[in-house]
């Protein structure tokens, strides 16, 4: 999902910096999205259920199974953001489900959760039986890919509140995990590796801005940056991959002591909110591939530094913290896995996440 | 929400019938909603999860929980519906979050589920911080009155998709239940009484037919019928109650044996799908009140007696079979709470639920 668009509430970390040019470039009010985030804080700051449990960077949240507290359940909703106009404008609604699905399996991996069942929400304009079961069939494909059921959903028909053709997609995934298997983040310590996963794209991410310096009328060029025969269009509709079995596999060859999903806000507002506060996760950009369309996006954009690793997660789709010596093992288990960065020690006025660029 | 505009993809029941006039009226396509639900069943025939449980009726799904099979995870998402439109024009932003909640949980309650945790999802043309707490405090103080958890969320700014003043409000609810204490339809029988909770007007209902029958330009009118001092926006307005204590009150005296939550569709839609093919229910209309409201609908739209009882709840806003024997402590054990019909034998060749008019 866009979080430059959507300002999840449970999140814990820095609230997203304002007056943030590629932001306010794509019509997106920072403001009044931090202004939320803190009025949400507000509003649920009177009561929270005595099983609810503290989540880890905000990704899920957790819930202490009742009759059964060595469990938790864990619960995510999202949605797919303005990747939806442009799946909606070209007619392609296969791959938005998978989108959708993936994205949150990726946020209730974050502490480890083994997928249950996902629920789904279409609101379209005008229902098109067709256009509707393609868009399930999307997200029943990639839930069946990771064995958790569509347990049900809704189709809502608003011909008042959405235009003929446009609709909107979002979903919650419930899954489970034992409280001894959330990661521990406080065993973060200088010297650990970070291990990154490729993105392919800009996975659910980016899109209002994606929009603006690759206009529509461009989707059907060719792109060949992204692949043979491909145009543009192909490289926005991207699938956003599940890292589910990428860190299944990682997790059997060494311990891991912290994960991230790379969403809105980039690896600059994903990481440092799943650390301590004693560390910050250092990244050596030469040290992964930057995927073309996000590369010509920061050029046409002429995007600052900030810019790129804030809107855009510029190659490097979910992180793990794994310990130095693990880190060897850890990217050998999975194609593409490979050292992004490292923990170091973190002074009080440092950023909680330093991303050194490579000479370009 | 508005069952008129959605089609639950878990639904079991009867497609709703084509060429209802009423639907057809309101701009609602009947017939690719039963089209939709047709494809639905073909994407999601080829794959069921082994943990996924029979439902019943299609209010929600259930999934055998994980090393504990004698339990249940019951889930259900629904969205308020067009009644979001009045809500979003006369900027009255404190009641649809109730709406939404004590919707899904009295979807989930048909099978006797204890809320657990509920996750939102709110998508907004332009994000205004003041509207969106509003909103969001109230899904937490519906949430916060059944103790369940409103464990996560999302907030989507999505300008491209809404209009500058329009949003959507959808969410997920998650319950459990003993898969013991699961009304068991199959004994309902003949002779059993049928209690009736109350409805307080359309709930989250017949918006799309409302919203033509009474122009916007009448809002702001007295409607004294709902209430000394009332306009006609406060009956639209009127909360979609919970029937959570009531049925709890009632299970305390009696058994239960099939519950329904009178929905889009109606009595007529709703409560056939929760019955043994055996058994039909026979409402005798005289027995309860129909709301102002409704009745005003009813009347304006010169609505015939099957798109009454298929496009508002009219009067009854959910429903509990119970043995003969149990119907006075029953309808003692709620303020409300009254005898509207009962179960006789159902041949072949008839309807499974048949609604006698009162006289008027």
């Amino acid at each position: 999902m866009n979080n430059q668009d959507q300002f999840a509430r449970a999140k814990e970390g820095p609230l997203r910096a304002e007056g943030d040019d590629a932001y306010a470039r794509a019509g997106v009010d920072v403001s009044a999205g931090n202004a939320a985030v803190a009025r949400y804080r507000d509003v649920t700051a009177g009561w929270r259920h005595p099983s609810q449990v503290g989540s880890i960077g905000g990704f899920s949240g957790l819930f202490a199974l009742p009759g059964d507290e060595r469990r938790l359940l864990v619960g995510s909703t999202d949605g797919v953001g303005t990747k939806l106009l442009i799946a909606a404008k070209t007619r392609r609604y296969d791959t938005v489900g998978a989108d959708l699905v993936n994205h949150c399996i990726n946020d209730i991996l974050v502490v480890n959760a083994t997928p249950l069942f996902f629920l789904d929400y279409l609101a379209v304009g005008k229902l098109d039986p067709d256009v509707a079961a393609q868009i399930v069939s999307g997200v029943q494909t990639a839930c069946r890919a990771h064995d958790c059921a569509l347990l049900g959903g809704e189709t809502a028909e608003m011909p008042g509140l959405y235009a003929r053709d446009h609709f909107d997609l979002a979903g919650s995934i419930v899954g489970i995990v034992d409280r001894d298997a959330v990661p521990d983040a406080a065993r973060v310590m200088p010297g650990d590796a970070i291990i990154g996963l490729p993105s392919v794209g800009l996975h659910t991410n980016g899109y209002s801005l994606a929009r603006e310096l690759i206009p529509e009328a461009e989707w059907n060029a060719p792109f060949p940056a992204f692949g043979p025969q491909s145009s543009y269009l192909d490289a926005l509709l991207a699938e956003h991959p599940s890292y589910y079995r990428a860190v299944r596999a990682i997790e059997a060859v060494t311990s891991v002591k912290a994960m991230a999903h790379i969403t809105g806000g980039g690896l600059l507002d994903n990481v440092g909110r799943t650390l301590p506060a004693t560390c910050k996760a250092v990244f050596e950009q030469s040290r992964w591939d930057v995927p073309p369309l996000v590369a010509e996006l920061v050029r046409r954009g002429e995007l600052r530094h900030d810019e790129r690793y804030r809107t855009f997660n510029m190659g490097v789709g979910y992180t793990l913290v794994v310990p130095l010596a693990g880190a060897q093992k850890a990217s050998q288990a999975w194609p593409g896995a490979t050292v992004v960065g490292w923990i170091e020690q973190r002074r009080a006025d440092e950023p909680a996440v330093v991303v050194h660029p490579a000479r370009s």
